[in-house]
């Protein structure tokens, strides 16, 4: 498969990508154990909100391992890559009280957006249109973050 | 949470939905995995057909692992728990030729259904409602799995 | 009106499922009740999920009587039929605090989940039509129950 | 819950509220009995007839029962509350040939149209808004009123 | 194809699917057959019925044809197939009175159901999965024939 | 407005045009007038037929009238216009069986056949784009002769 | 047809419904007339709000039409009793220029609404549900007025 | 534009039609503002309810401006106009806790209701139609307000 | 039931249509039996290609029946006429390789369209609507025709 | 690809078919054209209306093209055989006013319905089916030819 | 809330995000007022081109709103705020000629896209996710500003 | 027409703009052409896949022609523009077989995709509104050129 990009450009973006397709996964899996796992007066509220962020992170994902193929990068989210190379904490295992359930998750997107932005910074130069990508996730997940940070507040 | 069965019919239906929740979401990846990386002259066409294998698992993961809660088990799909204890063999990394991605899906659906089959035997007694989860989901992956055997036949 | 089934088979069935029209008539109109007079910090978030009970207990309220006609026993779902043969305890009247609503709720839901249980006992023999009806309602008020469940965890 | 309703006039429009829900959730009790127990020629066709009352019926009195909420009343459309209060004459039990269907519900909706015109006005001075919802009660129940009366004409 | 099933077993669900196909496809034919040919003051109304009747046999035709591929079985619904090995009682050519339109839907139907409780009853044991399919079709199938019993009541 | 056609072909055209319109102006009220004064046993099942020709005609007026403007001659559809140069025969004013309305459908669906089938011929030569119009037209017309027909055979 | 209301008040409410229902159909006839006759640097705009009329003249003459059925009295819009009764001026035949297509709307919807607000009178006492009708039919004609007269001002 | 109101009555009409236009685009924006500032654990339950009530009163604030057009009177919603002459208390700036965003659209529904209900007593002689929207308006408020008052009871 | 057609007339039509119907139905069957046994490379392009077929065949099975009904004369769409009447070579039984599957509907649609385009001219003089019909049909079975014959290329 | 035309029939129709393709790719090609470069106070009118026309060329431009694949002849739609064999008069570059947007089109769309008109001749022997698209194809290039016209009128 | 800007950074972009939440808000109440009060030839035209440009800003406004509450910066949309702190020149009270009204906004419009192009300057170091945002809403406003601009060329 | 851009910016970015509308519209011609003439074993599959391309052509020619018309600049889509200036290499007349078919179309977007990205570049510092829009759709093209390099792969 022929890039649209240098080979040293072409490094850069594919790690970035790589990293944003496991983040993003392992995103949509924590999401989905909480969302199964949570217990409390803000069972339903919460249990909802969690889905809308599987349903970004699944189409994000989506969008960051087809733009890897689109440059000639092979993506890689199988299981095992995401269990080894996530940078999110592991969730907890059992029901989860939703006051946690809120935390571990601000605390989750939080840590993915520290590294979103350093690849939107990353891929500025070498990559214009991967950066967009990157903004616009970047932007959802800030929104997210925000909404899981007030309900604690 | 408390359970309508009994406990020695919790542990066994417990256990089956625990297994089906860990299968149904590596498949899931595993299939994204493929739909990502596939080359040939049936990419779009295989393409395509993978990400209805990937609807399919996401949508019966939800309700296995919702049916676990609803009899009072907490479900464990987080990405470590998928990746230690999936039945299905791991998908090769790089691109992969159409031809591979068919058989690679024929046999990742086939270990599936074995164990599902499983499923259905050990919880006709303990419950029924389980069960008949079981015997849908069955139905619906044994159709994926005639459709990528005619596709290499 | 012919039915399918052989007397003795026939009287069986019609009991189940006269029984389970009576019991969600009654659970979608104690549900549309505490819809009405809920209060408190959760008013809006359970408000919303008891209309869920609502369209799930309708809706199979019709298919089991739809099911009773079907094999030649016209139902009864007449509003003293259900005041005087309801299994579920009778809702208080007036405003009714979130918290009081949500147990109400379990309440109901669960002492409708063992008879239905039962029904689907009883039918596995003379009619696994009817008895399938009676699985995928008992899945269905299940995960209700569970959620109102979580709600008060 | 404060009223926007002085107490005399919150009296005679509470009244007015209350009844209407009795009168609608037995009708639509009443015509769902007979939508599932209707034989002879005209089966089909009344069979779908009677399911539009059944939706208006159900669409009012969530409208009536809210209106008394709005208002600071706590609604009651509870079965055994509808079963002794409800001015529709009770429907026979079992099979109910078509014309004796139609009959019946030219007799439940005509007596409950006369009960909601005596609210229409009753609620004129106390409450306009009140009043409004009535009025297009009115309206439709009317058009069903005449419905039922073309065909057995 | 590979089969999920043992031989023996696979021989008695092979038949059960393979009958009912053929009468499946034959039901549809008979019900448009009538659609266009029934003439009678209920022409419209019957009419519209059969076309639900003609939608229900052509999606379970295709359900039990795919369920033979998916098991390794080569499903036949040729015209001459079913044309022959059909237990419907062919139609009679020509202009039908609505009344006997009905009592025709009424036999075709009934023997159908006949023959699919015997099936439910063969596959209990060799394909539960099969099995929940010929569950579902007689419930439909006997919603349709109490419909058209009805009618002529 | 510039002509597409020769004038001795545009006056056939637009005589043919013109008659059209008057005759479907004047169906979609004569089919609204029975469809609120019909009574019968079949009062629902005629009602609803009715509206679908009105339908009908109201979307063919339209089109013969744009047709007539698109070739350069203003088509007339005013009440007086109608009134004088149908050539329905009046329905008569007041209450209507439903058997009475029938034959009163199948009788200006008859005459308005008659009328549009000459139209098809004295087009064909001048212009077989307004032909086209109007043999579709009249497929549509004669299906609703048929089923008015088939109703009071 | 037995009606809701007393022999006095049904005579006026019957006059002001046939009343309206003339006015409307003629409305919606006189829309569609210059809908295909205006010419002028308006055309497309014109064209496209007059439809809004016929939309609005017919759903509205729809439920005149059926109120009076509803209160008993058999409503008469057949074409001869538009083109004798209608209080609106005739429309001109032939092609007609924008500015004079707006101008003769305003005509139109200024003295059907005159006739409107007399009927919003009339009915106040005998019949607040026909009033009602009335109020909500002048209140959509004067928003029309409006659009018009802000066209040409 | 020419008004249907006599000259005295106009200006009855217009005054209430101008204030609740005021009242309703700042009911509109106070309810975006806490939409955007509320914090606390019921974050996302009134999140999404103020942008109900942001909706109700967009769409009202339109329906009253094209009132007032319709009657000839050119409507005042800019912002200064709005700004100088609510009679919604300030909302005030920054986070704000979800109990404190309850209380603050209770008193701000509370206000607007006492004014709407004031503008349907005024234009009941002069203007019924203007008169039925303000009683629509303020049932949809005065739902909204028990559902702000159940949240906080 | 009175046809629009003299006798003569009418004879060449009917057996036109009649001859349509049993080539539509038997078409229809044809392309899902091989839809249901097609194997091979391009098994899910082909295999969704057919239901394409399946639909068009069905829509126009239902047009040609229901013309008939229309002119008076009675279709006959049952399985022993088709199978007896059709003009399409019997499709093999069993699994069927893709490239087989192509030229045996290449074949099949071609037969189709030579007696398609002999009901076109047939009906040419005696009846232009059941022409256009068959004009129809035959541009839509052309375009399958070409897109199978492009797949063997 | 074999046809199912004779040679010398399809000669005349496969040039017809090449030559409205060509026709009406230009005219999407012109229409788009104007709706980005149209200035003046009717601009926003007949930009929509200019994307209305493109909708029908783009679609018909299909329909032809498809044709001639079905009969057996590539078509030629590429950038400089539109150029080059257009018959539509080159538009002007940059903005234009609308009068002479609307007058261009008028041009545009008149010499196109000439050339097509004799398209529908000339296939009137060779082939119906073809012929059937061309009238339809005029059918509506006439109507957007009158409300050109109209505009300027 | 924690921001993912450092402080001064966040002080750049909080002032570039209320400004535009201001002169969003103060646009969607000018083209509201301007659509409630044009009138002239082209009122409907203008009429429906301004409620696009007041859904735009809507949509933008709550978008910037909720990016600076995601970066932990409360928004201010109130009346007065907007009263005060916009640069849009105040809208004119009572009627506005179209002429005039689409001056109006293209000042209007003018101004806002100035004031955006300085914020798309002044946070592409500090923020490029919040200058994305301006960069699409500056798009946007850009093409509104053509459309009014050609609307008066 | 009034520019946001300084005269030597909006040189550039104009000559970006001009030159992408060519390339986009030639690119929408050509995928059009071989989606009529594509033949082989993929026909089904790319002719699909070809559409998709012309979907996002048009789309994104539509962007940027109205994007030159926002910055003042009049947009050249005329086909004699389109045929002289293109930078795609000429499809070759005729039928073309599947595997050209995809080369064709990698070539095709590749030749864009280089043109796009230095788009991208020449426009970042002038107007990055405009790169925005040429980002997002370098990666659309990127896109399908990675779907079609797979194919051949």
């Amino acid at each position: 498969m022929k890039s649209s990009l240098a080979d040293a450009d072409l490094k850069t973006v594919a790690e970035a990508l790589q990293g944003a397709l496991v983040d993003l996964v392992d995103l949509s899996l924590a999401a989905k154990q909480i969302h199964w796992n949570i217990v409390g007066p803000r069972f339903r509220s919460i249990h909802l909100q969690l889905d809308e962020v599987v349903a970004s992170a699944r189409a994000h994902s989506d969008t960051v391992a087809e733009r890897a193929s689109a440059l000639g990068v092979p993506p890689d989210g199988r299981a095992a890559t995401v269990a080894s190379g996530s940078g999110i904490k592991p969730t907890p295992a059992g029901w989860i009280k939703d006051t946690d359930a809120v935390s571990t998750m601000v605390d989750a997107l939080g840590s993915v957006i520290v590294r979103m932005r350093e690849r939107v910074d990353a891929t500025a130069e070498p990559d214009p249109v991967s950066q967009d990508i990157f903004i616009q996730i970047t932007a959802e997940l800030e929104k997210h973050h925000w909404m899981f940070q007030a309900e604690n507040a």
